[in-house]
């Protein structure tokens, strides 16, 4: 089963509702499709006539190992997608070898996913709520629980319209809770009110303050998209940037991630690791972000589609495929390493 | 109901003679489609981490207060499109807090639409007439109804062929009358007849005459799309410039009023205000209006929208999801104000 | 009935091996798209605020007055479309007061032709032929009916593959004649051979050489591209040159004309008349044609879909109609001739 | 039955297995698409007015006449299009004068394959393999057999994914052998095995290498898209170079071979011939090849569709019409030679 083999499976399983929700984006939704789209404007430039074994995808990502420049993105609710939930990404993650980052929005306790992999490597993504408390008390379990890193999402001042989420009537089920922002015995929540709730004076001064809540742990400041808001982010205490436009679900027309990268790469000048999300579907698109100065990727709704089609064998199968498909870019690229890979590969 | 739904809803409603009416432009449409796209060519570079507590849409229009950038367009005949015809725009636009420009071919008297909304804002467009006693008598009855300012359509010298109307045989039907152009008792108008009336030697001296004719009132130069006739119609007097190709129903493919509005700002250099209509369907298209120096947008279709489906609450909620809309995108690009937009949050 | 469902119309009362003669073109037919999409890739930039008055379409071409800046362009075996066949289109293009570009491949001889219509104006196109008694005999004649100019298409020197011709099997119907190019009692022709026939070394000298067959007659030199080609046709003698690929009926992907265009006129620099042909569907593509720098458009499809549709009358009324609108493009640009039109109206 | 029917009758023809692995490519097979399409992106700017008389499309390729700047591709297989194979590709080929690149994948031996046409201008395509004793032993028999030039194919130093192939369980079916690179008694060969034994250590040094193995024949390098990797196999000895990405079938979103072709004309210098495959359909793709500085393309699936259609008689048939067709091509240009097309024919 290839990536849009599974997309289409997942699309089968999923109740509309669900699959709306995953796929869909802001307004008219064209972030979301230029997000894809701007991968594929880029055409590579491959070397042959070299020698090429050995390739390998693997890298380092805040100084954790993990064999492909990827990351498993933060995003919401998973047991909307399958019983297992978090649970499974967790497992699938930890099987394939990838950071897993948890998502605040997680329908399962950061500390029971702890628990399902005791060893695998895992960050913690937050919003900053008007209510600085909330955010404060899960930076403060991720790190009592060893989360590696805290992944703070600043794109989300007010909240977006989703066409598709309104027309659906979409919400979280009764009955599933969401116990690292809410009390775990809240079981009637409205989604809505919830990201109503998000701080919309989150300034640079926060990563240093979100840091200090997780006792020092590093902060990736996840969700911009111009190079004079990373300089910031990196100069007030940020140790990676993430380029995002949260997959095209909150500004429409947001100028699409590949297209911004460059500018990013450039204004944080190695100060700081720098990754991408948005429309990653294959090996060249991971080479395609390195080319562009990017240490690494996240990848989201491909993990989801894993997970909805079969658990955290789903997952593990996307993350190994996206792995091999790295590795074998990079080969026909002519480049062994992903820390090989030059700007001059693309056009 | 989002605004693609209320389309699609006024086009249930309506029968297709006016439904096409509405929607179609000159020859093949290109402009029509080609305003609408034009916006989306724009991507946003928003901002963030920056405080955008307390953002509001709000700024002023020719010194009148306005909840956001916007003023409802001069649109004709809205009898066509509910029985309550230009009293329920009025009353939803009052409700709304907006700026309504009434059409010189309105199907109620301007004296009707005042009194339905005592001390909501209200301007009022007008047709030279080669006969320019009609434009006169409409400019003294708009000043003494206490209309604020005057719109002087000047995109019109001759006739443009829909295709649409014409296969339709779309024509005013019995019984309607327009009572700003013709005598209140003429009920058998032919709508081809009154536009083959306007004057094809408008110039800019007639600036002033239709400002005397209001007793002084200010004069909004509406369907201009070169910084060399923005420039000579500020010269002459106006107080503000509509960068407007009529919504693509003149002159099929010109410029796209997004791709123009730049150079009449830079001509215009501060000297009047500047706005711009055609295509805008969104908070995002406001914000790329305001950054390419527009001073508002002025909406048309939409309103007719709200109007066909709904009447006075229809135009009163298309108007409050724009400004709403309009707000939200505000704060998701990291401006808290109108005022505060600038270039560079375009590419 | 407006052009588009002229064309539609035509469709349906053709036979389609006639209808896709009529439509097609070299290969994938790429060329007869582009020449059409070529003028819709220019935008206007009209001017208001001018007086239009008065505003008219007529002009002169090599001298001879016409209302509007076109010409019926060479187009061959009007029989196929209608049984008047070339008397017809003959009739009305007199009647609308347009030059009538007589093709050498005409199904009725260019002395009826004449005879038809006798104060109208009316102009001879010419292939030359390998065996040049041919082209001299049909030049001769020309001069002798009182034709006003040659129009020597130099587009052809070997035949082109019409996929949709091979496919159909089409060739000239049993029973119908070409009597400007065989003799009169020549009734099973084959138009693949005719064609084949064509002198593949037409060189400048040429240009000369059929001027004098004709009496001196101005030669208008039909079907390039390049600068360079048009200054060596006009250094030669031409008096015009018409920028064509022949409908894109000659070679798939020739540069459209509407981009070829403005070579053309640097080239030529004033010392002829520069026409151009392909694509030109209203009254905007001719304003464009001027705007680029060319003294009149031809028109070739769209008689015959009049022809085909209304013999006479509807050749009059697709006339017509193009010459009112362009009459009222012109005024929409806020000019009142041909001659006013200037480059900076486009972008 | 033009090309496009050719196709057509192909699909009709054949299994869909084995058709998707015709028509297929990597991924989502936008190189495949854009190496066709990056033809048509080029306009062609003809010359008129010249003398074209005795227009030819021969050329000589490594110093073998051919009667057109073309060469049959290498690739695999042919008897899954047709029960006579490669012996009905060599016997088309030579019938139509056209050197025939051999695919060291073929199902016939290089030998039976030059018996079957004892005359005939014939290349051989190899690959390096890891165990190198494979690749030697064919260079020694094309050599031994006749063959007048060695290809090696360097773009493949791992496997593709190609998705239409896996869906559909490819591979060889049992009782077909490939009697070039594997024991001739090898009847159930594991085509994904067999690729992915290549070695993924090609080096410039290779290219002597081979051609010590073929006792000297000369080495055209095929399958690299930049100035920088044609300079590395011209300066080890490379007597050609063809710019290809394995029609698409290798890297997605490769560079189109038409873009690519400027560059390795640039830097090639004219040190050796430069090929250019991936696209070609017509005698207007060989002329903008050659204006861009190509000696020859290389034609793959149209050859195969004319051997799945007709055997020996499709694949002459196509390719006398792609020779034919350039030949209308060059004199539509206004060139009578190959070697007299210039740049400036395209634009």
């Amino acid at each position: 089963m290839d990536l849009s083999q599974r997309e289409a499976a997942a699309q089968t399983r999923l109740e509309p509702v669900w699959f709306d929700y995953l796929q869909g984006g802001a307004g008219e939704e064209r972030t979301v499709r230029d997000n894809r789209d701007a991968w594929g404007r880029w055409s590579l430039r491959p070397h042959y006539l070299r020698d090429v074994r050995g390739t390998s995808a693997a890298t380092t990502l805040l100084g954790t190992p993990s064999p492909a420049p990827m990351v498993v993105a933060p995003t919401a609710m998973h047991r909307l997608f399958h019983p297992d939930g978090e649970l499974a990404t967790a497992a699938g993650a930890a099987a394939a070898g990838m950071i897993y980052t948890v998502s605040m929005a997680a329908m399962t306790s950061l500390e029971d996913i702890a628990a399902t992999a005791p060893g695998a490597p895992r960050w913690m993504q937050v919003y900053m709520f008007a209510d600085r408390g909330i955010t404060k008390a899960c930076c403060e379990r991720a790190a009592a629980a060893g989360y590696a890193a805290l992944v703070l999402t600043i794109d989300s001042p007010v909240t977006a319209r989703n066409l598709r989420n309104e027309r659906n009537g979409f919400n979280v089920p009764a009955g599933l809770t969401l116990p690292n922002l809410a009390p775990p015995d809240a079981h009637d929540l409205d989604i809505w009110g919830i990201v109503g709730a998000y701080d919309p004076a989150v300034t640079p001064d926060d990563i240093a303050i979100v840091s200090a809540w997780g006792g020092g742990l590093p902060v990736v400041v996840k969700g911009l998209v111009r190079g004079d808001d990373a300089r910031r982010a990196v100069d007030a205490g940020a140790a990676a940037v993430a380029v995002s436009n949260h997959g095209g679900r909150q500004l429409d027309t947001c100028i699409a991630t590949a297209r911004a990268l460059p500018e990013v790469v450039d204004a944080v000048a190695g100060d700081a690791e720098v990754y991408v999300d948005g429309g990653v579907r294959a090996g060249i698109d991971v080479v395609k972000a390195l080319a562009l100065g990017a240490r690494a990727v996240l990848v989201g709704r491909p993990v989801i589609w894993g997970l909805a089609t079969d658990g955290a064998a789903g997952v593990e199968s996307v993350l190994r495929e996206l792995t091999d498909d790295t590795a074998r870019a990079l080969a026909l690229c002519g480049v062994t390493s992903p820390h090989d890979v030059t700007r001059d590969l693309l056009t």
